[in-house]
């Protein structure tokens, strides 16, 4: 059995690992494009903030651990060019070595992850200009932050990463301002977030335009419908796209968001090619049909389930799916949703109600904060659809108690009977998610 | 409608003001033995450390918001002697103006609390022996601790309260020892996770000693079966009673561990009786059978239902019952249970299977720690039976999922599909939680 993995990251590494782990004789090959070994993507923006720790601390496991310990053949600067699915076999560039060879699989797993929109407006091709999706980018990124010393930054696209960026840079003393072309923030989030998130920004004095149009960048400025920025660094998040072009040049079938389309098991329609990460659909359960969430959750999940699948062929397990869970550090808050959003719940028939609770995060033991909660609740059957969170403290595992939930379709008259834990360095007597589920109550 | 309360803190409280809520136009008078307003009692032994903040911080609400504000007739030492149930009167010593009245009820709350177990020894009625149970056993304990400075503590049973204890008196540089009788500390917990309790106990320097009797107190010497220790101060935590001799001596019913008997409802069988709290019985779901476990979250659950039910005798809500979820805090370490123990899985037929797993709570961003995960697993099913945990970081919140888990009736197979947050600042991508339930995948 020889299995190729093309992308070394963490679906193409949680894959090549579980074929191991469950076939000790079969070969394994992983085709990684880069120079970096699998790494924790979502680490990057923290590690700016640590100059003296290098990128390569977010490498999840070490060169030999993957290579001599998991016995994984796993060739960096290895690129595949073509995919041919009759013969089973691809075509890879071998960057290291400047010479192109065929390898042949019995199984293939597509791993290649995604890509950042780029800005296609004069000057957005700058030495100056990062997209902060690799940990390469990461390496240049940093270099130039430390090296050049930027007193300003301009952080176009106001999604989780620029969030998280803005948060960083500030840390590091670099004036920030954030430009998003949408008419609000976090578009996945309601307004009752969004405006917490708001009056941090100006709270930490990030600047914030929203509705703008981005003209273009003329040496150190850039100039948008929204006025002329200074931007010594910009950083472009605008979006991302699935690495599925070799996918699809092969004859593989696109789905949502243009990410390889993949059966319950992972499969996809070329013969025993599997996909699995940022390049393929993402079951949502709520939804009961494949999304596109890039996250390393369910990356390193389908990855491992990718693995199994095509070591045991006849007794393949499906993917469960995804709640949505998503939470970023933004500064002193943390923020997070998991279920259906307000946007998918508008395209949905039934009526829900929108609860908002703020809370204490403790009452007698010093150190806590201020939390909201915000649940969407289905009117008549009080099913939780949604919940969303912003505060202080400890909201991510808070979050967790609602995402198990939601995987169980309970309705907030149940949430209201759980026997959460309690003691004042943890939590108020009535943890703010029973509050919250009690509040829910009188209005579902 | 005229309704009495004996005893103003958690449960009591919650009672009054919940019928307050329902019903503007009725009479709440809580007779409250004590000096003291409703207390968060768990926050008792922290606020130790807090030299200058005074004890009365822990008050739940000001008099004024209890009086004023909620309109409830709240009197201060006023012990209530008997109850006749026939004539529906309680008998009130009030020891502020040194009279004994008689109140009348339409219906009555006993929310009495309960009561240490005292020391039979001789010597343990000294002025620096303490049973910390109630704020004026923290404020006595308080003023010795700063008053008299002194340099050795003795702590006799090793149950929450005193290591709690342990934790705070070692911080303030007092030399501890902690005595139990029991041949092992934390009888609730597992051994894999005592053995934890317990290298910190050595780690901090706090001597423990287990499977010990004591003989006597003679100055500031206690004599045991492990030798003599110093002590000039001593703190006895050796067990609680439920304080129902009044209900008791009137006919009421006592149900486990001599609490008040009480009936899906809260009712006692009592006319118009109702039982809440620390005083009271709590349904264990479980085991779909009451059980005893005094907690200031199921005090205020059923302090509120039972408010609720004597407002709408005719519209009951049954009290939906505990999961026995418990946490404190130790050391740097968090300590918590949910779902049936050891003891109570000896008891039952069903074969299940113990599952330890530790891991790092952050992989690519610092401050996280390590966590000790224990999962009882039903063989065959995989059902959830109880969850235990120590560790650093987010321990608390991490088992409330289990706590979601084990009231939904989850299997372990579930858990391992739930989509839980990640982000660096809060957990590896693979969550312990998820890591354990792959774990008892295994073995389940």
């Amino acid at each position: 059995m020889k299995v190729v993995v093309i992308g070394g990251s963490a679906a193409g590494l949680s894959a090549a690992s579980q074929v191991r782990r469950l076939a000790s004789d079969a070969q394994v090959v992983v085709l990684e494009k880069g120079r970096d070994l699998s790494y924790a993507a979502c680490g990057m923006p923290y590690n700016l903030f640590f100059r003296d720790t290098p990128v390569e601390a977010l490498y999840a496991l070490s060169y030999d651990t993957i290579v001599n310990g998991r016995k994984i053949d796993y060739r960096l600067r290895s690129e595949v060019a073509a995919i041919d699915p009759m013969r089973q076999k691809v075509q890879v560039l071998d960057h290291v070595n400047g010479r192109v060879y065929e390898e042949g699989y019995d199984a293939l797993v597509y791993a290649t992850g995604n890509r950042p929109h780029r800005l296609d407006l004069p000057g957005f091709d700058d030495e100056n200009v990062f997209y902060f999706k690799t940990l390469e980018d990461t390496r240049r990124t940093k270099e130039f932050l430390y090296e050049r010393a930027p007193k300003t930054a301009l952080l176009v696209g106001a999604g989780y990463t620029n969030l998280e960026l803005a948060d960083v840079l500030s840390n590091i003393k670099i004036r920030t301002v954030l430009l998003e072309k949408a008419p609000a923030i976090l578009p996945a989030f309601c307004p009752a977030v969004r405006e917490k998130v708001e009056e941090k920004l100006q709270e930490k004095g990030v600047e914030f335009f929203a509705g703008v149009d981005i003209y273009e960048k003329a040496g150190n400025v850039v100039k948008t419908s929204a006025g002329d920025f200074a931007a010594e660094l910009v950083v472009a998040a605008v979006g991302v796209r699935p690495a599925t072009e070799i996918f699809a040049a092969a004859g593989g079938l696109l789905g949502v968001a243009s990410a390889a389309s993949v059966n319950p098991y992972l499969r996809t329609n070329l013969p025993n090619v599997f996909a699995a990460g940022d390049c393929a659909e993402h079951y949502v359960r709520q939804l009961g049909r494949n999304g596109y969430m890039p996250l390393g959750p369910v990356a390193n999940k389908q990855g491992r389930l990718a693995g199994s699948n095509l070591i045991h062929p006849d007794n393949m397990r499906r993917f469960s799916g995804i709640d949505q869970t998503a939470v970023f550090k933004f500064f002193d808050l943390t923020i997070g949703t998991s279920g259906l959003n307000e946007r998918q719940l508008l395209g949905k028939d039934a009526a829900y109600a929108t609860v908002i609770v703020d809370n204490d995060t403790r009452v007698a033991y010093p150190g806590g904060g201020r939390m909201r909660i915000v649940l969407f609740v289905e009117k008549g059957s009080g099913l939780l659809l949604g919940a969303q969170m912003i505060g202080q403290d400890v909201v991510a595992k808070r979050l967790d108690v609602l995402a198990t939930a939601i995987y169980k379709g309970m309705t907030v008259f149940e949430i209201a009977e759980l026997d959460l834990s309690y003691a004042p360095p943890y939590a108020p007597v009535w943890d703010p998610v029973l509050v919250a589920a009690n509040q829910a109550i009188k209005m579902a």
